[in-house]
């Protein structure tokens, strides 16, 4: 194998495959990334099985062939050459050669033919969506998810997609994060994909109005963003029936400047930490919301202005679970419905329904 | 104790004083801030014996006193609250109480009358320097202290004033930082501050012309910066006579482009990782030099163009060492000094006598 190849192309390819290497791998082939020149085009990819990140960067290819080399050895050497023609060869020996102006480097590679081979996948595909809207779906959603493996599907992230509609989904049993937007596609699909993968996919995902391409199969997802695939494994089994959680119905509701409620409850939290539960509690007045925390640090009281429709209500809070929901919600204004102290309040945004998250509260002794 | 003054201002006190509070220490009050109303100022303190730093702000005092409240809340609930005007104020049964707009805590605190007294330092100036040039010199020589024990006055740096010059001295048995700065004073003193306290200091310094005021008594160094002072102990002992470790004369000296130098030697660091040694081999030649480094990983080669006067050499370092180095030198060009391969390299820069870096060679198996 040998090709010619810019130096900072040849970066940011690394930099999009590393995302699916894992550290430490049990299969040491794993902790490299797999390169093959071949036409006029070079391949990169990376894996950890569960996700897989496919890459390609323009280059002179001078002899086809195919290596792994170690992830994280390869990508420093690469960033730190200076920004020019990069030649990678190999030798005799299982090395790798890299040479840049008067840079030469031989590190030794595994082989090419010992890493696994991706999936395949019949690209037939189901959906097509802006990357940067898919980006913030699953940023709105991935804090969501269960960080436990006592149900392993509340690990991942429900992918629904179903009256012109995708939801994106995630629960962990004491919150629920649902984002919605519509489609062009008359495809029906429901699976659940890993919330560490999808981290990771809303990494590469760009900030910008280019089409991210996807398609399903009984086991896999595969995002197809041009010049990038990302293939992750599906999970196995039935999400939770969201929806029958999700009430219908409120007794008040009330709106609220966003970022003041965010900085009352994020300073109300301080004198909550002492213990696991960071219990706050929110006694809602027709023009006023009263924020109280009480601990062996002290006590603190926050007071905002609200518009309450609705009956006053007083309820309570792991500040944790409102404060995630507040720092990813990018609307101004912000509405909470509620029914009573123990049933569920549900935040969402005042002007569109792209969003639903709901949170349980925390039942006091006296409630 | 009750008194009204500007978040902002508040803030910037406590993360000045900050910078003496060690996060846990067997003295529980060491863990607080002093914070004292007096006249027309709020004077705060922090300290962990070794490093005491006292600031002072402008605030209304409606009631004298003194408190001691724990740092870290203190210091988080101050940053989060609104830009306004805050009230602090003692209530009964060891509660403070903060008030700003529509935020109300009350923290329990302890005495004043708790806290450490300070050293009483009678303020006789040894010499004035410019922050900025003090918070330079200690940057230049901090990370050559020794991190072990096993001579305790290695951990610190030596103040020596002598001959209307400030030399700042570190070493650690493998390497010498030396930093010099002429001064307006005819005094004289040798005295060694704990590194990680100077590290502390710097980080108060202001990158500015204003002036610092340094004093010095048996067993303290105070420096005055106008609102704060830093008070902290000296180590006892002697240092080490580093003159006579710096070699008088050389046999060849090299000049080269300081961040060339820095880019080869950390891409050849990268294949000598796999040893403790981060072991690297220069090859001194007249117009270059070469740069090499043989580990299981690998091999590297870098070459660089160099200015050589004297005979060629071969000579193997600890790359770390030269890298700590590199990354703290300001000017472009840099001047190597060498002896023989068992002998210290001095590196310098080419158009200021401002600072001396001895690096120990590795000795190798065959030289």
């Amino acid at each position: 194998m040998k090709f010619v190849c810019e130096k900072n192309k040849l970066q940011e390819a690394i930099s999009i495959v590393q995302k699916a290497v894992t550290g430490k791998s049990p299969m040491s082939i794993l902790e490299g990334i797999y390169i093959e020149s071949n036409d006029n085009e070079v391949k990169l990819i990376g894996s950890d099985i569960d996700l897989s990140i496919e890459t390609k960067l323009s280059a002179q290819i001078i002899k086809p062939g195919n290596v792994v080399v170690d992830s994280k050895l390869f990508g420093e050497i690469i960033r730190k050459l200076p920004n020019a023609q990069v030649t990678i060869e190999t030798q005799e020996n299982n090395l790798l050669k890299i040479h840049c102006e008067k840079s030469d480097f031989e590190l030794s590679h595994m082989n090419g033919e010992d890493f696994p081979t991706l999936p395949t996948i019949n690209e037939n595909i189901f959906f097509s969506v802006h990357q940067e809207t898919l980006k913030n779906m699953i940023k709105g959603t991935s804090f969501a998810v269960a960080q436990d493996e006592t149900r392993p599907i509340l690990t991942g992230i429900l992918f629904e997609v179903d009256n012109k509609t995708l939801n994106l989904v995630a629960l962990d049993g004491y919150r629920l994060a649902l984002k919605r937007e519509l489609l062009d596609t008359e495809n029906t699909i429901s699976a659940v994909i890993p919330g560490k993968t999808l981290i990771d996919v809303a990494k590469i995902l760009e900030e910008t109005t280019e089409i991210a391409n996807i398609t399903f199969t009984t086991n896999h997802i595969l995002f197809n963003l041009g010049v990038t695939k990302v293939i992750s494994r599906l999970l196995e089994g039935e999400f939770i029936n969201y929806s029958s959680i999700i009430p219908q119905e409120h007794k008040l509701s009330l709106t609220v400047k966003k970022q003041e409620l965010q900085n009352c409850i994020e300073r109300a939290s301080l004198m909550a930490k002492d213990s696991n539960s960071n219990l706050i509690k929110l006694d809602i007045q027709p023009d006023n919301l009263i924020i109280t925390s009480n601990s062996q640090l002290g006590k603190v009281r926050e007071e905002l202005a609200i518009n309450l429709q609705g009956e006053p209500l007083q309820i309570a809070f792991n500040s944790k679970y409102l404060i995630d929901v507040l720092k990813i919600m990018e609307e101004e204004t912000i509405v909470m419905e509620f029914t009573s102290a123990v049933s569920p309040c549900i935040v969402k945004n005042s002007n569109t329904n792209n969003c639903q998250y709901l949170i349980l509260p925390v039942r006091l002794a006296n409630s």
